[in-house]
């Protein structure tokens, strides 16, 4: 699959772009009922809310074939080779779980911030592919970009202190008040809305966050995060674990496996 | 100022409808320096949030002369009288500042819950204006309304504990998941959008809450609750102050007077 022109042009000048609808409900129904298998995987790669509720799974890639055939995907795996590079390789896989009525928010901060001071990255040559497994409303805690802040360099993104080897939480990189007021004010604010099975590309340098969820339906939010095979990680100490910083760097062919098979097992 | 036949279906079968720009400009800005000056006097009807930014303000219209013309404004007890019956006082009034990054939610409630509850009201013969003091958008925590949920009695709203004699949080008459999931399925959400000096009439059953404000933009909104005069409170033990619950029972008269002239001292 490839993006059209307006579709590109809309990611480089915005900094994101949502494509609507592109798996299907049988898709989508697979890759939930394969999320709930794997969140009981007890590990670390499990991330909870302060009040005890799933707020992220890591690396579940790594643990259901249904993820392990979504990310080789011709509808993923062309769009961003099209945008990033013909060589890519899966940096982070997660699913961030959102519950209804009690999902936390996810403060204002920009990813390749980071990756940057985690995993010691020379260059933000990623692109994230976020797919849509709830329906995405207003109301639910949806993504919200300020569009066309993918050009600034993610230059406010200074850890509030040492990052540890785990998962980093947008808090601990989260952007300034006064450098939000006036990225806001200068670019507007934009939800990234839509059915589920919607995928919404998106640039690591934009800035994003996202509110609670109080409403009945959760959001849950799948992200793969493909890296330029040639811009791997050179961290200072010690590597961060695997299922937070992919080490398989061997690049992604695209296969056109159907993702509804769970008995498959790559 | 009336209604149009519209209009008042609309409050009829949805519980809640918008009044876009009732108010100008000039007259948002003055009602914005009287809230700013009135949110500076100490006392008990000021209640903060956890981290302690404030959270909202009651009974400015007893101090401030800009909110004591404000509902006497011929634009919001027209719709009112209209809407409800010509005889009516002011039963409540609050400001809930939700403030720009770290405004919290409310919960999912019926308002008559509480006041049943606190105050012994017997009727739900009241009508909520709620003011904007700034544009509200699907970004900074709209009011989020379950249209036609006020058809259905305040009947799970059955308070958590003792009420005080203070102010009730949403939180204490909370409504249940479940019930909510139905509800919610059955008719759906809609959040009250539009700029500053809009208005929306809301029913004092319908079903309502607010997520969190993570957005740089703060969402003040003045609460101005009406009673029908002969619908008072009758509380089984001491009635709650004066500052929560209106004293002054005498009918409001329609009064042009500007709101804009914060000089005038009634």
């Amino acid at each position: 699959m490839r993006l059209t022109p307006g579709q590109v042009d809309a990611y480089q000048e915005r900094g994101f772009v949502v494509l609507r609808a592109l798996f299907d409900a049988e898709e989508v129904e697979s890759l939930r009922a394969a999320f709930a298998r794997d969140a009981r995987e007890p590990g670390p790669h499990r991330v909870l809310e302060d009040g005890g509720e799933l707020r992220a799974v890591y690396a579940s890639h790594q643990r259901r074939p249904e993820f392990a055939a979504l990310i080789r995907s011709p509808r993923l795996l062309g769009p961003v080779r099209q945008l990033l590079c013909p060589d890519v390789y899966m940096y982070q896989f997660k699913i961030n779980s959102k519950p209804a009525f009690s999902g936390g928010g996810w403060s204002w901060h920009q990813d390749f911030a980071a990756w940057r001071a985690a995993d010691n990255l020379a260059e933000p040559r990623l692109l994230n592919a976020a797919l849509f497994l709830d329906d995405s409303t207003e109301h639910n805690g949806p993504v919200i970009f300020v569009p066309g802040s993918h050009r600034r360099a993610a230059q406010g993104a200074t850890p509030r202190g040492a990052l540890g080897a785990s998962h980093v939480d947008p808090d601990e990189i989260a952007l300034g008040r006064d450098e939000m007021r006036e990225l806001v004010a200068r670019h507007g604010m934009e939800s990234a809305k839509g059915p589920a099975g919607s995928v919404v590309l998106f640039h690591p340098e934009i800035v994003h966050g996202s509110a609670t969820n109080m409403s009945p339906q959760p959001r849950r939010l799948l992200i793969a995060t493909y890296n330029d095979v040639r811009n791997q990680p050179s961290p200072a100490g010690a590597a961060r674990p695997e299922y937070l910083v992919g080490r398989d760097t061997r690049t992604l062919r695209p296969d056109d496996e159907p993702i509804t098979d769970g008995d498959l097992i790559r």
